[in-house]
């Protein structure tokens, strides 16, 4: 993967083929779509726990599958097949094959008056019912009459499945990536977050001399999370430092940041620095308040880890959010390498941060290295004065990220010039 | 007292009754009114100490007392007269029985240019003189000629009067609550005060298994202040945690604080907490820099309680103040019922406000314990957010009312989610 | 030096005497400059370090000497002279006689084109070179033909000079006030630091009873500074608090303050509150990201002085900066006036700031001790109010500079305020 156009292309292939898959928390959605993964990234382990598994206050579903469904109107005419949108089924249905009347059949319908052609999406894990989801136009034009309701699921004991991937570097301390795989057809949220996860991981097995260990998660929403959780815990508290939860990244509109729980982590500090240089300052802030995927329960009470979400359009934010309309149009090449980009500039910064300490007392002398340029420009000024603020603030406490904010410079340009510093002899690492 | 209005209507009765009293720091009308206050709180105690008692820098001064004042103009006329409005008497006037030229009355006279039909409240406690008050209207009708001046007031060894009331709680820990006694015939300032402060006590009396000992105290302004500390110094700084100058309470103008010396304090953050929730954020804030009352003594280096006031118009910020406009047409049933609801709730705060954490380790499951709603509507929706939020951040160290403040939920709201929880066993008191 | 017009006028002169020597950071100019003010501070040492000293990462340059430089044009005429004016030369220009061709001599130029009457300020302290400044105007004139360049300078082992004048306090805790004599015939940058400073020792020596002891230092910037603080190194760590490098005070335009590296530091809070109360908080704020000066040096890792400048118009942020323009028609009595009370105010708080602590519990009565205004007009009630702010906050942990800060009230009348409760045995010096 070389430049961003390939990459936000690659990715979007990734997405284009995952995207007709019928996932759910459990069933062979699930399975698919981890398979194909793995297929990319053959280090990818898929884990299986069996459906009444206790995690911690949950119990794991039953596993559904569904192979057919719809329903045939007065008419004769089969409406809101699940072969032509896996999202007219409401997920978790049970199974049902019985003719009703429209009144009935009404107690069961899903539609959004403020989208009136989109079809909503429609879920219900932990109580017994069925349900189809269909665009407002669609169900207006609905008539009274008798109606056929054809659903061909199973809800059996069977297994939860998640991916997980480590990618050890030289401390044992991690960093968790966690993305989410248990939407339908739908584009931002959810497929953005595993192909954009995906493409960090085909970035960052190539790197050498990882200073993390990266710890990369696929799994369900929330159930998931739970579980991995229950699974992992002593070594989730003692490992990990925080991390990611990689969603809505695919699409063309503005920037934004879920800050953490605890708003001034260093993963809160990545992510603000990120994002004000790659977009000059214009992306959205929200607090962990508005938070919605599984930083939930990575940062519970007792878990306790800063997670931040570095996002595009964050869900429930846009309005094609969990519907029909979160389609691939909604998302692009160009959006998805945005969301990429971000993402490894953020563990760039993660892996090259490093505290100095200047090792001369009073300002070095630049001119005697060549790092003072002989011609000033207003360029070569602005890069001097950089220089002289690294030299000034690195005393051996403050990070080079606390120093790139502390003197509104980028990152990278400040790592730079800090290279140029320790290669003249004039700096140290501190600790690193 | 059952509804708001009822309550309003008690206070205002109570005020009427209380308006037409002489008050000043010392002297028979403080009895009076403490009188009155006792018998409706039967448990009020009523001290007595002895003028010229030394209290830290201070003595008590003798005892004031009048029966009748007057002027009579060169017409024969009777002006200015004590049984017509007290305030026409400056406080601790000394007694005299003279015939005097008009510009030596002059001397004597106070009015305000300003407000040209008010009498001005003009006191001289601690340099021996008399005064007649009277409105500018009146003085400018005044002619030249004699006029005989009378005041039958007695300036003599006695005592200063004050009340206590101790409601004792499940903690030694006290709140005090102090209102003032020493105005004459003004009604916002000061008759709200010791007229809020008795509601207080009826409800609080009834109230059971109250967490905090109350400490309630009805004092002359500073010297009465100055006095209580002196003789109960050790207690206070032992016991009281802090508490509340009420005054100021009857109008129905907006509603204000003034901070405490220590901005930050747990009657600070209550004191916002309920005025911003009970005024739509509609509330003027103070510094502890604009105070006035006996927070004065109560903050002074050495005694340093923390304490605020929930007002309605402060004192000195409304034209009436320190008036004979500040009157019972100033006042309303309907401002008194405010000014003891915002008190109310800030004790109720007191008293409910716990540390919880949550036991689980990831988000429990509401559907099964019947916390989830069957029906999301956007009340339903709110509501759990409300509820995943206090969860997210019961670690048994942030208190309810700092959650509450966090996810800007009103605590009372917060506290039933919270007993929800506490009932479905989801979280526990901490040392609680 | 009696009143402000006085020691304007008296700073005016001295700054004329000046304005004509050729300074560099070595050389006669330095020494004429340092021996004008020891003739009027007899008691200032000048020392005398000698060309090739390594000072930590720096080593002292030879000493630059001139006498003559111009430039013959094609038609005979004499242009940039150095006699007519220094600036014309750049510093530590190369000795030349020599005839060259336009072309070749316009290499050498340096002119402003933003500014074109201006004859800019230009130095190759560092690098080998010669050069001519002049204005745009003179320089579009030229026309083709030949060139006699002459520069008389020499670049030999000698000294790098500085002055230095220690006034001894009660304490050996020390005050840096530095300023910096190594720029030629300009005013505001840099004549006025240096007459203002004298004109601060002229005070301060007459002073009795100093609590601090005062280190001026008149030095070259930066490699001046670096000198010094190579010497000194420990004895700055072991004594010095902190600081002014004074420079830029002679302009009438606004007040700014440069902060120091520590933003909180005594200096800081001391700058600000004489720049807030002498300019009604008209003052321009720079952060130590705008530094330009020996700060640089003081407050580098390692060294970590907190070091402040007050300011009229701060070094690179006027038009006139480090051209000919920064005349003696720039700066004015009145301009350094201003400059020089900054400084002496600023001076007065670090020698009078105490904490104190109240000794009555609850407030003093004012009135016996004749504290009390008999009479109650606007002016005196606020007084009477400071007055009870200050007793307020008397706890025997807040100096007298935050309680100023805190109730927005001037330093010096706080201290008139505090003296009279000290005089009154209502207050005491806590570790004062």
């Amino acid at each position: 993967m070389n430049n961003q156009q390939d990459i936000g292309n690659i990715l979007y292939k990734w997405a284009s083929d995952l995207f007709p898959i019928n996932r759910s928390i459990t069933g062979q959605g699930v399975r698919d779509t981890l398979l194909y993964l793995q297929n990319i990234v053959p280090e990818l382990e898929i884990k299986s726990i069996p459906s009444g598994t206790r995690v911690f206050d949950w119990n794991i579903p039953k596993e559904w599958n569904i192979s057919d469904a719809y329903i045939i109107d007065p008419k004769g005419n089969k409406i809101a097949e699940f072969k032509k949108n896996n999202l007219h089924i409401m997920g978790y249905s049970v199974p049902i094959d019985r003719t009703i009347s429209f009144n009935e059949l009404n107690k069961h319908l899903y539609s959004l008056k403020e989208l009136p052609t989109a079809i909503p999406y429609v879920t219900s894990y932990y109580k017994e019912d069925w349900g189809f989801c269909l665009s407002q136009n669609e169900r207006d034009a609905l008539t009274d009459g008798d109606y056929h309701v054809f659903i061909d699921s199973t809800i059996e004991m069977g297994v939860l499945n998640y991916g997980e991937l480590i990618l050890p570097g030289l401390s044992q301390k991690e960093i968790l990536i966690s993305t989410y795989i248990c939407h339908p057809s739908m584009a931002n949220n959810e497929l953005s977050g595993p192909v954009v996860t995906l493409g960090l991981i085909n970035w960052l097995k190539d790197v050498n001399n990882r200073k993390y260990t990266y710890r990369f998660v696929f799994i369900p929403e929330t159930i998931g999370s739970i579980t991995y959780i229950s699974i992992n815990y002593n070594l989730l508290k003692e490992r990990v430092l925080g991390g990611f939860v990689v969603t809505c990244v695919g699409d063309d509109n503005n920037y934004s940041l879920l800050e953490s729980k605890f708003q001034d982590s260093i993963f809160d500090k990545i992510g603000k620095h990120v994002l004000k240089h790659h977009t000059n300052n214009k992306y959205k802030t929200y607090s962990f308040l508005k938070r919605g995927s599984d930083e939930r329960q990575y940062s519970s009470v007792g878990v306790d880890l800063p997670i931040i979400s570095l996002m595009r359009s964050k869900y429930y934010e846009y309005d094609e959010y969990h519907t029909s309309l979160d389609n691939m149009e909604y998302i692009s090449p160009n959006g998805l390498s945005g969301g990429y980009t971000i993402h490894r500039k953020a563990i760039e910064i993660l892996e090259n941060n490093e505290t100095y300490k200047i090792n001369t007392i009073c300002e070095p002398q630049l001119g005697k290295r060549g790092l003072y340029p002989l011609q000033s420009t207003k360029d070569t000024q602005e890069q001097v004065e950089l220089m002289m603020n690294i030299i000034a603030y690195s005393d051996g406490e403050m990070d080079l990220l606390s120093i790139a904010d502390k003197v509104d410079g980028d990152f990278f340009i400040c790592k730079t010039i800090a290279d140029k510093l320790i290669n003249s002899s004039l700096m140290v690492k501190v600790n690193g």
